[in-house]
C-alpha cells in the first residue's frame, strides 16, 4: 500500500452515495472504476467558479486523456438554495452547457446538512476536484481552482504509477 | 418624432409586462423610465451565452455610465426548460453571480409559446440586447453577442440625442 | 468654440511631428484629417500592454466605425530601448501583428528626452489613447487601460457633436 | 534506452548550437542539464502566438514544476525579419515581459537558412516547444498551440520515469 508525504498510506475513497445519476445508463461507483485513474468535478450548477472555470476544466480531461485510463465524472453536491438546483434543473443545465460526462447527484444529507459524499469527504465547498488512483485510492483533493499544468501532470502520475503500489 | 432608417417612426417600445421583479422594491416599467435611456439584457438564466457575455456586458454598462442618464434592467424571458428556471432558481442565480440591478420576470405566454414581451418584441432567442431611447422608442435590438465598443456608441448616440427628435 | 468641463475651452491637439510613416502613401497630419473624429493609439512595439490591450483595441475601433467619420492612426513614441525599436524593427512589428492602419514615428527629442509628440501632448507612458474632435481639438486622453464601452461611448459623443461648437 | 512508438529508440536532442545567452551567467548546454527534463520554448520575439501563448505557458511551466526537476530554457530561433530581432531587441524584449528563465540565441546558420539549432531539430516554426528527458533524448516536440493539460502530463510522464529506461 502506498503512503502519503506524513508517511501515513493514503486513504481509500469514499465510495459515492448519489440519488440519480445523468448521462450514465446505471449508476456509477468507484469499485466498478477499479483499475482507472479517477477525476471527479464537485461543484454546483449556480456556482460561478463552477461554470466558468470547474466543469470546462473537467471537460478539457475528457477531451485530453484516453477513457480506458482515466474516468471524469461530476458531482452535483449541492449545499445551498436547494429549491434552485434540483435534478430537474440539473438535467436542463448539463444539456445547456453541453456536459457529457456521467454525473451524480450526491445524496441530500440529514436536515440542513451537506450532501452524504460532500460530507465524507469533508469537502470545504465547490468546485473541489478529487483525484483517485488506479487502486481506488484518494490522492489529490483540490477546493477551488487549480492550473491544468497542476491537473495535467498529477493525473499522469497517477496514469504511469505501477499497478500495485 | 424621429426617423428610421427606413423613413418610418421609430417604434414605441412595448411596455414590459412581468409577474415578479427582483432587486426593485416596485415593479419597473417603461413609463416611470421615461426620460433615461434604458437598456434591457433580455436573458434566461441557464443559456450559457447569457452567462459568460449578456450579463456581464449589462453589469459593465451599468458601472459606466450615470443611472441618472441609463437605467439597466433585466428582463427573465424563460422559453424553454421552465421547470428549471423558476423565479426560485432566479433569485438563487441572482445572488450567486451577483447581479444587483432590477430583473423582471417576462409573463408567461399562452400554453407553451414565449413569454408576453419577449413575444411582443418578437425577439428570436437570448440573449437579446433591447436600447430605448429617452422618448420610450425602441432604438436597438441585439440577439446574440453585440461588442462593447458598438454598444457604448449606440448608447451615447441615445444619451446625447436632443430631447425632442 | 467649445468648453471643458473646468470652463477653459478645449485645446487644439498639437499637430503630429513624425519622422517616417508605414501604412501610409504620404505622411498624415491632424490638419489634413480635420472634419473626421481622430484616435490615435500611441504605443512601444516592446510595451505588453500596447500588445494585449491598446493595439487590439484600436483595431476592433478601425472595424467598428465607418472611416469616414474616424480615422485611426498609430504613433510609434520609443522613449526607451531606443536600439530595439527601430523603424526598421517597427515595421516586421506591424507585418506580423496585421497591423493595417498608418503608423507615424514620433520624431526623436533632443538628447535622451522624449520624443516630440509624446512631449507635446505631456504623455505619461504606453499606451496611450487619443480621442481629437472634428474641430481639431483633443477631447480625451488616456493613460494605460480604458474600456471599450467607454472608449465607444466618447467615440460616439464626438461623431455627433455639432459641426461647429 | 528506451524505444519510441515506431520501435525505434528515442533520439538524442541534438545540442544547442548559441551564440549568446540573456540570464544566464555562462552558456546553457543540455550535458550540463543531464539528469534533469528540459523544456525548450523556441520562439522569436515578433511572432504574436509565441507572445500570446508559448512564452506565458513557459512562465507557468517554470513556476509549476520544481526547478531541480525541470529545467525551462528560452531559444530565439529567427529565420525571418532578422534586422528587427537582434539580440539587442530580444534584451529589451525579455525585460519588458519579465522573462526571467535563460534564454539562448539560436546560432545564425549559412547565408538566409534557419539558425543552425532549429535546422537541427527540423522545427517547422514557432513557436515550438520541446521536451527532453533526464537522459538527454528528445521525447517531444509541438509546433503552435500545445494545451497545458497535455504539456503538464507529458513533463510529469518525463520527470518519474525510471532513470534508466
Amino acid at each position: 500500500m502506498g503512503e502519503s508525504a506524513s508517511g501515513e498510506p493514503f486513504p481509500a475513497a469514499p465510495e459515492l452515495q448519489t440519488q440519480q445519476w445523468f448521462n450514465a445508463r446505471e449508476p456509477v461507483s468507484l469499485a466498478a472504476l477499479r483499475g482507472r485513474v479517477v477525476v471527479i468535478e464537485a461543484f454546483q450548477m449556480l456556482c460561478p467558479g463552477c461554470v466558468s472555470h470547474g466543469l470546462p476544466q473537467a471537460m478539457r480531461i475528457l477531451e485530453t486523456f484516453d477513457p480506458a485510463d482515466v474516468a471524469v465524472l461530476g458531482l452535483h453536491t449541492v449545499f445551498e438554495h436547494h429549491a434552485a438546483m434540483t435534478p430537474v434543473a440539473l438535467e436542463a443545465f448539463l444539456h445547456e452547457y453541453r456536459i457529457g460526462f456521467p454525473v451524480g447527484v450526491d445524496a441530500p444529507g440529514d436536515g440542513k446538512g451537506l450532501p452524504k459524499t460532500m460530507a465524507a469527504y469533508r469537502m470545504q465547498g465547490t468546485p473541489t476536484l478529487l483525484l483517485i488512483d488506479r487502486q481506488g485510492r484518494l490522492r489529490a483533493q483540490h477546493f477551488g481552482t487549480v492550473s491544468d499544468l497542476r491537473v495535467g501532470a498529477e493525473i499522469m502520475s497517477l496514469m504511469i504509477a505501477p499497478p500495485r503500489a
